[in-house]
């Protein structure tokens, strides 16, 4: 083949493939791109490192487990001295879309986000300060510092930064659904296709769009009736302080959902078909018959994209003078 | 190359190396063989599965961690409900090679071991019952389950018979060490040859030798000075009952060590400079110097072998019916 028949073949074949989706309301989810790889690379190593946490005992990974679908599969996830958390822990995968990072959107970014937890009393219960100390007594962490960041000195900054560059390639491509937008007819049965169809006439899709399917406004739970909890979070209204915004959270992704039970910010809702029936009653006043029910989320489970492959990191062992790990001082 | 030379030449090769370390009384650690691959990726991923636990949030990888040395890093571990473990968490690298499990040799190999902290109300807090039930519950895992061994019903007796097969694939090769015992002289510097030169001399391996550096027998943990402990733990009394053997622990691996901090069964020495003087004064009646010391550390990070390699497991979800982890209904 000629390189210019080659062009134009590459041309029509992607006209043809935007042309198969570019009337719907979901796009496919395209691969990470523009990737330090280096800084992913130590990312990794922090995010599965638990002496980001003052036990020794508690990672990112802990709460945003990359082998069950970036979640913990909690109600609400397990802190510092076993602590309950407040709110269920979201899914990591694909969390690069998304318009802002917790349920209330109090991080503007992964980076901003990533901070949160190690210093937060309830969950990793560490300082800033400390975790850059662990970090700037570990020999060979000093050395990848160094050699990615290209400084002497470990900061804050750029652990959360390595992070965030990590977390950016948890995408999961190749979904049944992608697959099936991008032209492959039968990569979708029947039913599933049908629950599609519901998703999108009976309102779903007004917030659950993009190719993250969800993660790009912020809605109130139980717009049509109201949402009963005994959660206190109050969402949107604890960011803007606005007694307008109270119970307005993050649409959350819809990508992996059959990983990431359970549902709702609270967690109430432990299976897909419990979720789907009450997104269906409070936010669009619509009564899904079993029949519909079972359509919908026959067609959420073609969402399951490829889920992040790499392999375990090694971390690099504590030196000498490594501040220990407390995890029981307190008690 | 004919055959016949080349099963000569592997013959001599063979000879040769055998030769090189055949006075030594360490010797090298070789790969992994009669492993059941599909026994073992079945159980890799159950040992990264939390469902195995009453809280959904601790897995056999939360204390024997992959990422760092087969180890938690903790003096001793945390539990369900942030319980203080009773003994410093031993590492599960190479642990197929010891002559039993358990610090006091309680099981008698790793498929014993691995359903004592399932049940174990200190540690994940379930009953083989439940962890059955749980798993009997997710299709993926019956399916798998029935692929591996061709029964219809998942027992207690495959999840551990798994989870030790996987955790046979857990040896580190390869070590500075062994590439030195076989044949490649430059693979140590000048001192840590002399600190295996002391670490022969002063009588550390009567205990610590064979491929492992340990784990063949159980000997008493303050041969001539009494060792002074806050922690109760009776050795290997609590097994026979005889009186005669408390404060006999299985001697540990000291493959990998350099990871493997802290010390002791009570993770008492938090550095390897302060567990080899220690173990010297109390074990043997050496006071080491501080450059002898010096030596032997240095000879003892050369024990670090390859670590596990392997993707992270991708856990299958729960069905609908699957019991919900109960991290917090008894607080």
């Amino acid at each position: 083949m000629q390189f210019n028949t080659l062009i134009l073949a590459t041309l029509t074949a992607s006209v043809l493939i935007q042309s198969v989706f570019a009337d719907e309301p979901i796009q496919p989810i395209t691969p990470a791109k523009s990737i330090n790889a280096a800084q992913a690379e130590l990312g990794k190593k922090l995010y599965f490192d638990p002496r980001l946490s003052k036990s020794g005992f508690i990672s990112c990974n802990s709460c945003h487990n990359l082998s069950m679908g970036g979640t913990d599969n909690l109600t609400t996830s397990i802190g510092h001295n076993w602590q309950q958390g407040p709110i269920n822990s979201p899914t990591v995968l694909n969390a690069s879309m998304n318009i802002a990072q917790f349920w209330d959107g109090r991080a503007a970014d992964l980076k901003a986000q990533a901070g949160g937890p190690i210093a937060n009393p309830k969950e990793m219960a560490f300082t800033h300060e400390l975790a850059v100390e662990v970090l700037a007594s570990i020999p060979q962490y000093v050395a990848e510092f160094k050699q990615v960041f290209g400084t002497e000195k470990v900061t804050i900054d750029e652990v959360t930064q390595a992070i965030a560059e990590f977390e950016k390639t948890l995408v999961t491509p190749n979904s049944r659904f992608d697959q099936w937008l991008l032209g492959k007819k039968d990569a979708l049965s029947a039913d599933e296709q049908a629950g599609y169809k519901l998703f999108k006439e009976s309102g779903c899709v007004a917030c659950h769009n993009g190719a993250a399917v969800g993660g790009s406004s912020f809605q109130k739970m139980g717009l049509v009736e109201p949402y009963k909890t005994d959660n206190p979070a109050e969402g949107r209204k604890a960011v803007t302080g606005k007694d307008a915004d109270r119970f307005f959270f993050k649409v959350p992704t819809l990508r992996n959902v059959e990983l990431t039970y359970p549902y709702f910010h609270d967690g109430a809702a432990k299976t897909l078909t419990e979720a789907v029936d009450t997104m269906g009653r409070l936010q669009l006043g619509k009564k899904f018959t079993a029949e519909e029910n079972a359509k919908v989320v026959a067609f959420l489970k073609t969402l399951t994209g490829e889920q992040p492959s790499f392999l375990i990191p090694i971390l690099p062992p504590s030196g000498d003078k490594t501040l220990h790990p407390q995890p029981f001082n307190e008690k």
